[in-house]
């Protein structure tokens, strides 16, 4: 098989990759290969193990199904999200259904290593629970709560990360696994995963997620955009009005974060003989109705509709979504957002704008994981490789 | 030639468009073709007139030359650039060349007809100038001065341009000339013809205007960023601290542009008691050396960095070009801008920033709309258009 015909065959996987099941024919017009090119890669796909015969429900029997599709298991992906102190790990298939999942509760400050090994020894134990071989795994996808270099997969300067700078994630987990793995911070793979379950059509997405930090994740024209060195979205260290003279924990003073974020509203409260010493006494506090807790949630969404309006007028967004833990007092913070965002910006951005909670919630980085890995692996440029892996299972 | 074959010529034409000259058994080891299937594409895309044997410097002649490239005047582009009083207009080859060019003072404010007219009218003009015909026009691009819906070329409620909002600009254009009509804002074309032109790789890229208006061209994951309204980058109307009682002409408080255009430092220097009351008074008495004058350029650039600060935050460029009619006073406007921007931005998202002064000028404009209707008219989905026309050619 030549180059040239493996690249048509890719052509045709990628028709395929929508899940949507098509006759030979179909795939024929859609493409402009001739049937028997046609015949010659829908067996080629077939033998892989990647796509599948779907039973004809008009079927009458003897003559093989007349339409194809995915098989979304053919495959299988690694989706970790990292938080500062927990861990949640899931195998899916190439599509981001989970098929199996396992969550420990773990202490990102222990370093990489520790996290790594849990991660790797999760994998054999979800792909055992699922009677699924180590050689059915295609990729890994891994969020971290920090920024990373995507490209090599490399956290830089994280945070609250310590041991994580600069270490080589990829490596590491390939000792293990030798797949693609696919490393990025847990605000972009959350982004993906909110878009692919509830906004599949939006191409300029914003997901903001506020919780002990703010940041975002950013889809322009269908792509989440990472930037020069990865840290694109980082918005939680815009200075905002309300701002002056706080000073932040980044050194810089009156950053979005230090007012807004989660730990700045239990202080502020406390300052005001609450006894709200906490994100879960705040939310707590808000739900009883507590009307001090309420005007400082919103107050924080004001805070956050200051930044937003600027992302609105670089980015120029059809859907802003609100996530992290925050979002569980979201009425209070959009309604704040909201309140800045439609009053400031200009019409023509806001006309079209929705502002909306987080319908996925935690599930949104696993699904982003995995999708940010089956992606990279289905592509046009490395399905060959997938192929080829994939004969195995034929 | 069915679909499938003229699929792999468009692969191999893609592959020539950066005009390096290519031996049949490069293009083979390039594309994985087979050389009898390179010889017969060869001799398609010679036959399109769009590549053209390249003579060899070591050729003994008699033998047909070994290399062949794509003729970057196979086809012609025209571009235009609207300004609020003037237009330009180039044709250019499918690289971007300039070979032939015309400019005329041009109220917008009279309308599209006269605009385009005069366009259309000025096209004829230059093609017969350099002895080309009309049916090598392979596209038009045109830049205006206002927001473009860039999907259909349409104008929506541009200030400075009444009679326009709406206006189907390619469908007018198009009962001249029957060829894709691009239309985008000046800033989007100023921004792809200065990469283009100065900084081909970089991916992440702010192109700032700065003049009675100030907007930004954003290039990220080096694709031109438009949103979903076609309003990304509008960044003049984005709130700065020093705004605060200054009402916009948007109807906004505080907007940057009411403060650090071209026409608030030239009435902030009158209230001064300054002579300076125009723009080219300011740029007058900088290169003069009036102390007012370079600290209101130079308190315009920090009003500026403020703004791109954010813009750093959330897009996370490597290139900041600073352009428009302000660039005259670069010096004093960078300096301030870059004061804001190092001392207040994350050191990852500065260590490798660069903020420059446009070096391409006015001629960022044409550059920019050539090279986004050639692009249009060459990508893999449309060059079999052009191929079509263009066997006109052979």
């Amino acid at each position: 098989m030549t180059s040239a015909t493996n690249s048509s065959v890719s052509d045709l996987f990628q028709l395929l990759r929508d899940g949507e099941p098509r006759t030979r024919a179909q795939l024929a017009s859609a493409t402009g290969l001739s049937r028997s090119t046609i015949g010659l890669h829908v067996d080629t796909l077939l033998e892989s193990g990647l796509v599948t015969p779907i039973a004809d429900a008009a079927s009458t029997g003897g003559r093989p199904s007349a339409r194809i599709a995915l098989k979304p298991d053919a495959r299988l992906i690694a989706a970790a999200d990292l938080g500062a102190t927990h861990v949640t790990l899931a195998i899916t298939d190439l599509v981001g259904k989970t098929l199996s999942e396992t969550f420990t509760p773990l202490e990102i400050a222990l370093g990489p290593t520790n996290a790594l090994d849990w991660i790797t020894n999760g994998i054999t134990e979800l792909l055992t629970q699922i009677s699924r071989d180590p050689c059915d795994l295609a990729a890994i996808g891994i969020g971290l709560p920090g920024p990373v270099e995507h490209d090599t997969g490399r956290p830089s300067n994280p945070p609250i990360m310590p041991g994580w700078d600069e270490f080589d994630v990829p490596h590491y987990v390939q000792r293990t696994f030798n797949v693609p793995v696919l490393v990025d911070n847990d605000v972009n793979i959350m982004a993906l995963g909110e878009r692919a379950a509830n906004w599949p059509d939006a191409n300029n997405l914003i997901f903001l997620k506020v919780a002990t930090g703010i940041g975002a994740g950013i889809i322009s024209s269908g792509v989440l955009q990472r930037g020069d060195r990865g840290i694109a979205g980082d918005v939680g260290h815009i200075r905002v009005a309300r701002g002056a003279g706080v000073i932040c924990r980044c050194g810089n003073e009156g950053c979005l974060e230090a007012i807004a974020g989660g730990p700045a509203i239990a202080a502020h409260l406390v300052t005001e003989g609450s006894s709200a010493d906490s994100l879960a006494g705040v939310f707590a506090l808000v739900r009883s109705g507590d009307l001090a807790a309420i005007l400082a949630v919103r107050q924080a969404g004001k805070d956050i509709g200051e930044v937003l309006n600027m992302c609105v007028s670089i980015v120029n967004p059809s859907v802003i979504v609100i996530g992290g833990s925050m979002a569980e007092v979201s009425e209070h913070l959009i309604a704040g957002i909201r309140e800045v965002v439609y009053a400031r910006s200009q019409p023509l951005a806001t006309q079209n704008l929705t502002i909306a909670p987080s319908r996925t919630g935690p599930e949104a980085a696993i699904l982003g994981a995995s999708l940010m890995a089956a992606d990279f692996v289905m592509s046009p440029k490395n399905i060959n490789a997938l192929n080829t892996r994939g004969n195995a299972l034929a």
